[in-house]
């Protein structure tokens, strides 16, 4: 295997939170980047025993004025220079506009040279129709969110920025057409769109019984037109944390990857000329290998976790229904942590199987 | 490069510092144990901006609490299973004995299964003969050592803990010695020993100019006999930090790699039979493949950090002399930090050119 870089040298300020245990946040975040060759600072937004998803934990957020000491704290030592950002889970919209303020002064500071800063902005408010972040938070992310050069918003999160319900092909393109229009963003992924894009074929075609979603990305051109791409891929039966956090760390490598041996890279919000295709896009390219690294850890995840949850005994003494029920989904969200350390050739150097297709 | 890791699967606990910025402390840990492809919980014991070496930071300590609190969320959700567990910075004696007590409790969990599972200590307090610690962790970290299988301090914690000044071989034995019998330390390496070891010979004695230190390291008997080794490889001239905490994350991983595929793994604290010469012992071998690491990283970041240094402008317009110093020690403080992300290989498959040598 190839250990040279998939990237020049790259140093990203990675915003998330952090987790004692698993792969979700930042500590899957800072994995990603460095085992593809970024310099990380890590500025974790809170600290707990475990996530979430195990609906109990332990452990404490960091305030607005925490992360903007930590960031004071960097730049009195010269430790400020930074080619992009990730900024993903932010608890609160005091410590959301905190955020943005570091990436606001990053922009700033890049003006005089164009391409040189990029932030890519997981707006983390929630899932299938629901908040998991106080309401006040979409505002602050709809207040800051055109300073961002790539946005990765799930359905939901789409929907909240844009204020379009997407329930069809052309809902879904109205509401990234205003992204683009609203926001003035140069690049968009909808990470999870489980809409049926009749427009599309896809290699799933034939097999009509596994489920699947799709990417949809666009990047807009100077008329601020878009250019919609998807890419369909099959769903695995089973629930995994972290996949969102995953999925925005490989976009920073890859979105750096595609535009590093051309001209683009010199060009604010590493914009392509309007005469490119949708699939085409440096945007289109990293996603599909995005989702070919995405593809294999989670199958590898789920051999693993297969094996681990048949390892564990059927029935347990002592315990009633209501502890067993619980055990049961804590053990269950034990197997189903994103396997990573043991699984770098899939980060490094995955097989492109789902490919780009335009959507018009 | 071969992408099969070196060690079965494993499970890591490592407890130190988080700086944002920066390779040192879990930064470092976590991204070395993950590289190898151990699976870690990381529980941090502060979030700072950047490493104290930069002699200004922001940011909070974690309290003695909290970490009990980090630990029982792990536990009320079963994730709590670790093979090994490595500590390293941890801010004052309360929080020291809350780490130990975690650490008592993953040991007496696997007193019915001996060898499953491995303390490895890093009890920072202080170098050069200068506390960096409030004085009472000394004595919490006397009180606690006796639990670890494997603790990794430099000259100067070696003397706290054994209370023995060493001075000259016989002194540096009797340490080791001390540390074997009073808090019966199955393996000991204190990682930094700068006396000439005149019993040695290396295949350093012909290049007299460059400046050389030693680790030295000893796995004991069954009846409490020191087995010495040393390991001498040369000085680069420059102050970097961080390096005890990458050699402390290199050792967890090569110690389970020696003993991995032999029958020592089911050993309690994996210690030799008394036959096994020291420059047969896991301790040994895993030390040599470590500093090989050490080395090969080293030698990156001096390339590295020359190539930045010498892009500086030589002087400033508009700062006094006060200011220029300090600007010039925080740039040569970022320069000198580890690089670690575009070196995996270094990590990975390092050429062993320094070897132990028997201390008789």
């Amino acid at each position: 295997m190839n250990s040279e870089p998939p990237v020049p040298e790259t140093s990203v300020l990675a915003v998330a939170s952090h987790v004692g245990k698993h792969n979700v946040g930042n500590k899957i975040a800072v994995f990603v980047l460095q085992s593809l060759g970024c310099d990380v600072a890590a500025l974790n937004t809170v600290q707990f025993s475990n996530h979430t998803g195990y609906r109990q934990w332990k452990g404490t957020r960091v305030t607005a004025q925490e992360i903007t000491e930590l960031w004071d704290g960097l730049k009195q030592s010269y430790l400020d220079r930074f080619d992009m950002m990730l900024s993903g889970y932010v608890p609160g919209a005091a410590a959301v506009e905190a955020v943005g303020n570091i990436a606001k002064e990053l922009k700033e500071k890049s003006q005089t040279k164009p391409g040189s800063f990029f932030w890519v902005l997981d707006p983390v408010m929630g899932d299938n129709g629901k908040l998991y972040v106080a309401d006040d938070v979409v505002p602050a992310y709809r207040g800051l969110v055109h300073h961002a050069d790539l946005i990765l918003p799930n359905q939901f999160e789409a929907e909240l920025l844009s204020e379009v319900k997407i329930t069809d092909f052309a809902s879904l393109r109205t509401a990234i057409e205003t992204l683009h229009s609203r926001y003035n963003l140069p690049h968009i992924v909808i990470t999870s769109v489980s809409l049926p894009l009749s427009a599309q074929r896809t290699p799933l075609d034939n097999s009509t019984t596994s489920r699947t979603m799709s990417v949809v990305g666009s990047t807009r051109t100077s008329t601020g037109k878009s250019r919609l791409f998807s890419i369909t891929f099959p769903v695995f039966d089973a629930y995994f944390s972290g996949t969102g956090d995953m999925f925005a760390a490989l976009m920073v490598v890859r979105m750096r990857e595609a535009v590093a041996s051309s001209c683009l890279k010199d060009k604010a919000s590493w914009l392509s000329e309007d005469d490119v295709d949708a699939l085409e896009l440096p945007l289109a390219k990293a996603a599909e290998k995005v989702l070919a690294s995405m593809h294999e850890v989670l199958s590898r995840t789920c051999e693993a976790m297969e094996a681990e949850l048949n390892a564990v005994p059927a029935k347990e003494e002592g315990l009633n229904e209501e502890e067993r029920a619980k055990k049961a989904h804590l053990l269950k969200s034990r197997a189903a942590e994103l396997r990573l350390a043991r699984n770098w050739g899939c980060l490094r150097g995955p097989t492109i199987e789902y490919r780009a297709v335009r959507l018009e």
